[in-house]
């Protein structure tokens, strides 16, 4: 399944190459300004000589690009990267160079956890313009999709966004900060290392009976949610033999979807482990 | 202005009362699930019977809805509450039980400080079904938009979003939690507390420091960005009058806006205070 944060929504970057910027502004000011949510996407889209994508981009997105448009897939999944994120920013900058209208497309928002920010930096510092159309952020469509309210008054009054996708010489998180109570934690790309997140999280306070899912392909027809407590959710996942990508989200909220899951027509429905339930339940 | 969230996208509660549900569904999963960012909300607008709208909901959204469609204005500034709460949950059960077609229009996304919780809640214990379409929240469009990437390896490997906007009775802000080094702080709706919260995360830990910036109507033609440090900040924004809506962003990552600011082309340049430089500079 190649498309769940593009479902949610795709971010564009859009890099103009320093001479180029006054094709682009007339209209992408007009519609993007006034009226984003019905910009117009597949016209920018339609202007690109090159697409940079990523993993997550849905192939109906990628249908839109015009046929001259080159493509270039950049995706790195969990062990299987074809470009480092290096080599994607040199890539970026040298056909921004050539004159190229480019349109780099990821899935989700590229300033959360996208690695975003390092490409936007990476142009800035070889003088090259570029603009940034937001994404629907896993965090929010992926619940959303769940019947999972982030915030809700009196349940969760914080909503704190990590991810646990680490790399060699990354800090490692903060526990403590993250088992304070009354906030919501999501965790990007989790699955990996859900035992150790359910372990440290208990381990620095938060109670073990907190209620939690874990969301494989969230948005998509393929969506599967696996929901329990913090102790338990480790197992129950391992026995529904998830895939990535996933999302983990934990606090008190999670317990709103056993009401709003049943009356929320977001999906298609399919059956789905709920052990908090007792029984498998139809996601909707 | 009216239209600050709106323009970051808005979010959707398809109400739909029991029975009706066979006229959503078909076009609405095809087009959703399969291409959001080319989901025609135009369509969806023009459904409804019956439009509960907020405050941050743009002009342009609100001009595409049908003339049949009746408007009800559940706007809440402020000081200035159309309704309460209670009052909005009411009205969508009871439109919904006279079997109208209710498109219930928020700015941002319903369910990150948008109360969407509470109203799919009241729908779902009065047996009515819904759908929820996700929205850009504002911290992540108003952040883009300001050149601030609230995630970035080194500086910010978490992103904790709050709000300022407390009502009698809500727990205090964990200010001990938020000052937690290594994350970035997004406070929603924190003008009027702008001085407490800077006071508060310095005397639990936070450097004074630290950079910060508050955000007036992002992503909009009118947005003004007042940036410096989280000691010098609530002066600042006194001082160029900045009015709500607003974002506030702490933490590290608001230093790369020095280098993406100048590059991004994702507004039409408008002069704002930028202290952290010494000068007044142009918002791209």
């Amino acid at each position: 399944m190649q498309r769940a944060a593009a479902i949610i929504g795709s971010a564009i970057f859009l890099v103009i190459a320093p001479g180029t910027l006054a094709v682009y502004v007339p209209w992408y000011l007009t519609h993007w300004h006034f009226a984003p949510p019905l910009f117009p996407i597949a016209r920018v889209l339609g202007a690109a000589d090159v697409v940079v994508h990523d993993h997550l981009v849905a192939p109906e997105i990628l249908a839109r690009l015009p046929r001259r448009a080159t493509r270039i897939y950049a995706g790195k999944q969990r062990g299987r990267h074809t470009m480092t994120q290096g080599e994607i920013n040199r890539l970026l900058v040298s056909l921004a160079r050539q004159g190229k209208r480019i349109v780099r497309l990821k899935g989700g928002d590229p300033f959360i956890f996208g690695r975003g920010g390092e490409e936007a930096l990476a142009l800035a510092r070889a003088g090259i313009a570029f603009e940034v159309i937001p994404g629907i952020t896993a965090a929010t469509g992926v619940a959303a999709a769940a019947g999972i309210p982030l915030t809700h008054r009196a349940l969760a009054e914080a909503c704190v966004l990590v991810t646990g996708s680490r790399r060699k010489g990354d800090a490692d998180l903060d526990w403590e900060g993250l088992a304070r109570p009354g906030q919501t934690i999501v965790v990007y790309m989790g699955l990996a290392g859900l035992e150790r997140v359910s372990r440290e999280l208990i381990a620095h306070g938060l109670s073990p009976r907190t209620p939690a899912a874990i969301i494989q392909q969230g948005t998509t027809a393929s969506q599967r949610i696996v929901a329990g407590t913090l102790a338990g959710l480790p197992r129950l996942a391992a026995q529904a033999h998830l895939r990535a990508p996933t999302l983990i989200v934990i606090g008190r909220v999670v317990r709103l979807r056993r009401v709003l899951g049943g009356f929320m027509r977001s999906l298609p429905a399919r059956p789905a482990l709920d052990r908090a339930r007792g029984t498998a339940q139809r996601v909707r």
